[in-house]
C-alpha cells in the first residue's frame, strides 16, 4: 500500500514543495495542512510557533496517518524542527537544510545569497545552516515578493515588468551589500515557498553564471532519497509534469480561509487542489 | 480630567487614525493597541475576527480606562463592529461609516471608488455603507499597497516610481471597471489605514477633478464631533501639526513585534511612538 506523506505549512505557499514532491514520489498519498488561521508564523515567538507546528504535525500523523512529514514552512523549519520531531514518531524533514546543502553543491566560491521573508531572514536559519557547511551566506528580506506572487504578476502576466523592477531593486541592494562585505556570490537561494513562481523572472535578472537554488525543489529531492532508502524498489521514476492521477492523491486541509486556498492554491500546486477541508486545531 | 480614547487596530497602520485624532482632540489621553500577534485579520473568518477584536476592545476599556473607542481597522470595522459594541459599555466608532459619509459630502455624481485591502473589499462594507447613503460605489482590492508603504517606497523614496506604477495599474483597472458599469466616479475613498502615506502619490495620479477621501481623516473628524457633543466646551481647537506635548499623551501597546511597531510606527503617527508595551491577550 502506498504510504502517506504529510506536508505542513503555515499557509498555502508550501504547495510548491508538495508539487515538487508529487513529481518525484508520485505513488505516495499526500495530506497537506495549511495552518491559515494562525499565519503568519513569522511574527510570533519561538514558543508559540513550536506549539502550533507540533499541533499541526500531530494532526497529520495521528488523524491523517502520515508516515513521513515534510515541513514546507521556512519559519517552522527554522524555529520548531526539534519540537516537531519530539511531537511525532515519524521522520521529519524541513526546508532549510536541503536548501543549504543544494547551495553547498552548487557554489564554487563558497559565497551564497539568500532571499526570503522578513521572518526567515531575522531567524538567520539559512545563514547558520550555510555556515555549518562552510559557506558564507548573505540574507535579504524581500517583503514585496509574496504579495506580487499572490497578485499573479508573474512572468505570464502583463504586469510582470513591475515584478521585474522589484526583483531588480532587491538584487541590486543585495549584490551591493555582498560587494561591501567582500563576498563573491555565485549562488542565490530562494528561501520562501512562494518564490518558485518567480523563478523564470529571477533567472532572467541575476548576473550571468549565478545559479538559482529552489529550496522547495531541494527539499523534494532529499525527501525522495529518504523515501527510496526506506522503501527500496517502491519509487518508480516520476513524471516531470503533473497529471490528474498524481493530483488525485492529494488531500488538502486548512484551519481557515479555505476559499482563498482553493482560489490561489492551484497556481502553487500546478493542478487543482480539490476541495479543501476546514479543520479546527484550537487556539 | 482629560478623557481617555482607546484606538484599536490589528497592526500599527491605525496610527494614521490616531495622528488625525491628535490634531483634532489634542487634550485627550490615548491608548493605542495593535494586535500584532494575530494580524492580519484580513485572512481570518468573521467569527475569529470578532473574538480578537472584542478581546482587544475589552483590554482598552477595562485595563486602560478608555471612555471612547475608535476602531482604526477596516477589517474589524467591517466585520466586528457589532461584536465590539456588545463587548464594551462605551461609544464605539469604526472607520467605514465616516469614510462613506465624507464621500457622500464630496461626490456630485453620486458614484464613488473605494480602494482597500482584499479583506475589506470582500466584506463589501464600504459598498453597503455608501449604498445606504444613496451612493453607487465600486471597490477594488490593492494588496500590494500595504507592503509598499511598509517598505517605505513612498513619495520621498527613490523607489517611489514602482509604487506610482502599481497605483496607476490599480486605478486604471478600477476606472475601466467603472466605465464598463456606466459609472461616472468623481471621488476616491482610501479605505485602508496605510494609504494616507500614499496620498501625495495617489493625488498626483487620479484624473483631474477627482476628490480623494481619507477614511482616517474622516473618522477623526466624526470622533471630534462626537467628543464635542459629550464634552461641551472641552474641545479647544487643535494644532494642525503634532508637537511633543500631544505625542506625550499617547501610550502604545502591541501583542507582538514591538520592535517593528517602534521602527515603522513613527512614520504613521507623525512623531515617535515612545516605548511600546507588550501585552498578552492569549490566543
Amino acid at each position: 500500500m502506498a504510504p502517506t506523506i504529510g506536508v505542513f505549512d503555515s499557509g498555502f505557499g508550501g504547495l510548491t514543495v508538495l508539487r515538487a514532491l508529487l513529481t518525484r514520489i508520485p505513488q505516495a498519498h499526500y495530506a497537506f495542512l495549511g495552518d491559515t488561521a494562525r499565519l503568519p508564523y513569522g511574527s510570533k515567538s519561538r514558543r508559540t510557533i513550536a506549539k502550533y507546528a507540533a499541533e499541526s504535525a500531530q494532526f497529520l500523523v495521528n488523524q491523517q496517518g502520515a508516515e513521513y512529514l515534510v515541513i514546507a514552512c521556512n519559519t517552522a523549519s527554522a524555529l520548531a524542527l526539534d519540537a516537531i520531531q519530539e511531537a511525532v514518531p515519524v521522520p521529519v524533514l524541513g526546508v532549510i537544510q536541503p536548501g543549504a546543502q543544494a547551495a553547498r553543491a552548487a557554489s564554487r566560491t563558497g559565497d551564497v545569497l539568500v532571499i526570503a521573508t522578513d521572518a526567515t531572514v531575522q531567524s538567520h536559519a539559512y545563514a547558520a545552516a550555510c555556515q555549518a557547511l562552510g559557506l558564507r551566506a548573505l540574507e535579504k528580506a524581500c517583503p514585496l515578493l509574496v504579495p506580487l506572487v499572490e497578485e499573479g504578476w508573474t512572468e505570464d502576466s502583463p504586469r510582470h515588468s513591475v515584478t521585474e523592477q522589484v526583483i531588480g531593486i532587491y538584487l541590486d541592494e543585495l549584490l551591493m551589500d555582498a560587494a561591501a562585505a567582500y563576498l563573491q556570490p555565485d549562488t542565490l537561494v530562494l528561501g520562501c515557498t512562494h518564490y518558485p513562481l518567480l523563478r523564470p523572472l529571477i533567472e532572467s535578472i541575476v548576473p550571468v553564471g549565478m545559479k538559482v537554488i529552489d529550496s522547495a525543489e531541494a527539499t523534494a529531492a532529499q525527501a525522495a532519497r529518504l523515501f527510496d532508502q526506506e522503501n527500496p524498489g517502491a519509487g518508480a521514476p516520476g513524471p516531470s509534469h503533473l497529471g490528474t492521477r498524481e493530483c488525485a492523491n492529494v488531500h488538502c486541509f486548512a484551519t481557515d480561509s479555505v476559499e482563498k486556498f482553493e482560489r490561489l492554491g492551484s497556481r502553487f500546486l500546478g493542478c487543482p487542489t480539490g476541495k479543501v477541508e476546514l479543520v479546527d486545531l484550537g487556539g
